[in-house]
């Protein structure tokens, strides 16, 4: 497989990030996206098209040796007509359940993951039989193409059932239980075809509106991350999966409560480009690329901070000891993820020390 | 200086490495090369050309926010029209001292840096006489465009002056004195224009043939390290230099004999991407972008060994622990360098045990 052509639906910052990690290895991209200027488009060439137009994929895929993506939300009908000529890396079976919140938790469910109490929500007579029998605190949110925060609504009592679905009132809709939760962590794995399976050191995720602002690694808990792994692995086998597979949980009493689950690289990851002998990116080039997994050994305690909606002056966070900078080449807009700093370090006590210090200095917009 | 472009001189694999650390910081790069094949061609954008070519460097320079080098063997002529309207990085003074074997020694030399025994010689009385005073083991070499041991001829005794002239006579040439060496090591350090200086580790290198094999880091003798860094130091204030400047040093009865200069990232630097907080790329990066210096701390111990004239099976370098493989994307030819496998492991020990095993790996042709 050695100098082949790596297919990425979607040119992100996650796709990027992959394209650049696949160089090393003599390997080269191709990305499809709608825009010339995506991040990916700034490392490697472009098809330019719509990521669900199915002859743009089967271009791409013609073009390419395998295919990958940086965006889960691709609609399988576009790419179930390639299944046969081409390998498609994750499975699709991963990214259509991962592409609805109610089929993720029933595959949870099916595989003793816990996960919170919830209900599907299609009408308001719906939602109110959901918050009489989950209680009235709870997150109303769409079922699909959710994320980082948006489509979700927080509802504190019953009277909040009326605005909840005056604003998101359509069908397919979900209503969790409001989980009460000390933290939230998320384990990174990478799975063979063949079966092999190396997992990342647990994270520990800090949000605000649904979206990540920093994480922390190795997050040193031995009986959450042996819990973590094992509810990793049953969902990457029962999926046959292959890649980078991500799972968020909430940390809800001493246990592990799924939240949900990316089929890629993720945001908690990127700390493992400098924090581990083998990235995030790398592994899920090798495993997708049938090359032996590498080292998932962090190599110092890890922080990575999210620049959103504005690029911060990076040559006073380049400054701080350990620090790396990565900017996608993206255009500053509100909320928007446009880079990230990462900072590696000796101990705990140093990282945190740093981690404050690079808080003082980004502002989230 | 964000979002700045760098234009690199030569294509190669240094140029190529320099790229993709460039790109993280939100920096794009242009190449000058003859060859669209050249391995930084593969990753960036390509201005075809001569290295030397006044109107390609001038272009070139227009194109770019600044400019650096992949091959220090430019000649100056081409560059020094371009000095006013660009920033040319590491200095010219730099280059054109360490094209020069004679003028590079008697730098060091000024510099108080031990070299070894050495006379100028343009005909083959010069080389008896350089024989006679120095002794008649030692090593005639082309003053200027020699590397990887190209340009060289070693005398084991009087008899092979003829032959040593007969095979490389002609005028530029030098001898020096054999050095019977314990080791050979080199330092890497960046300057930044404001004249802060990082040092990485020392490195402990092994060549054959005049061509580096493999590279052990850090070489843990603080002496020697202190000593390194002190000789790099000055040779860095003295040249006003900018950028990333390694020195290779002969270990000679536990004193240190300065060989060479490369004004440039280099080959005994390539663990660094792997094995330091920032690379010996990035660094230089940052310098020639006057961007702050990045942490060279050494995250574990590392070894690197060359791919030379074929590449390897790179699944079963893969399968060992710690270890990652580049790829330069070159065509195999014999002894040309075609790609590196950096390990790293948390003990000397075991990273002593997985270069034993790459070694086995690896077949030099």
């Amino acid at each position: 497989m050695n100098r082949s052509r790596i297919g990425i639906v979607g040119a992100g910052q996650l796709g990027r990030m992959l394209a650049l990690s696949a160089y090393p290895l003599g390997l080269s991209s191709l990305f499809l996206d709608r825009s010339p200027d995506a991040p990916g488009a700034q490392v490697a060439p472009i098809l330019l098209g719509e990521l669900d137009d199915p002859a743009r994929l089967a271009e791409l895929a013609a073009k390419c040796d395998v295919l990958t993506f940086d965006w889960e939300n691709v609609d399988g009908a576009g790419l179930a007509p390639l299944l046969h000529g081409t390998r498609i890396r994750p499975p699709l079976a991963a990214l259509e359940v991962s592409q609805d919140r109610l089929h993720e938790k029933a595959l949870f469910s099916a595989l003793k993951i816990p996960v919170a109490a919830h209900a599907a929500v299609d009408s308001s007579d719906d939602l109110e039989r959901a918050v009489r029998r989950l209680g009235a605190r709870g997150i109303l949110k769409t079922r699909r193409l959710g994320y980082d925060g948006k489509g979700q609504f927080a509802l504190q009592g019953a009277r909040d059932i009326a605005e909840a679905w005056g604003r998101m009132g359509q069908r397919g809709l979900i209503y969790e239980k409001f989980q009460d939760f000390s933290r939230e962590v998320s384990i990174i794995g990478a799975r063979s075809a063949t079966g092999h399976i190396v997992y990342y050191p647990l994270t520990a995720n800090a949000h605000a509106g649904g979206v990540l602002r920093y994480s922390v690694a190795p997050f040193a808990n031995a009986r959450l991350e042996r819990l973590a792994r094992r509810y990793l692995k049953r969902v990457m086998e029962k999926l046959h999966y292959v890649g980078i597979l991500t799972l968020e949980f909430f940390v809800v009493g001493g246990r592990l409560v799924a939240n949900e689950m990316a089929p890629r690289v993720h945001n908690s990851g990127h700390w493992t480009i400098e924090g581990c002998v083998t990235s995030q990116f790398e592994n899920h080039i090798r495993a997708i690329c049938d090359l032996p997994l590498g080292s998932t050994r962090a190599v110092g305690h890890a922080a990575m901070v999210n620049f959103l909606g504005n690029m911060p002056a990076i040559e006073g966070l380049l400054r701080l000891d350990g620090a790396t900078v990565h900017d996608y080449g993206k255009a500053p807009r509100p909320g928007r993820k446009l880079g990230h700093c990462t900072i590696i370090e000796r101990t705990a006590r140093e990282r945190n020390e740093m981690l404050k210090k690079a808080l003082q200095l980004i502002e989230w917009t």
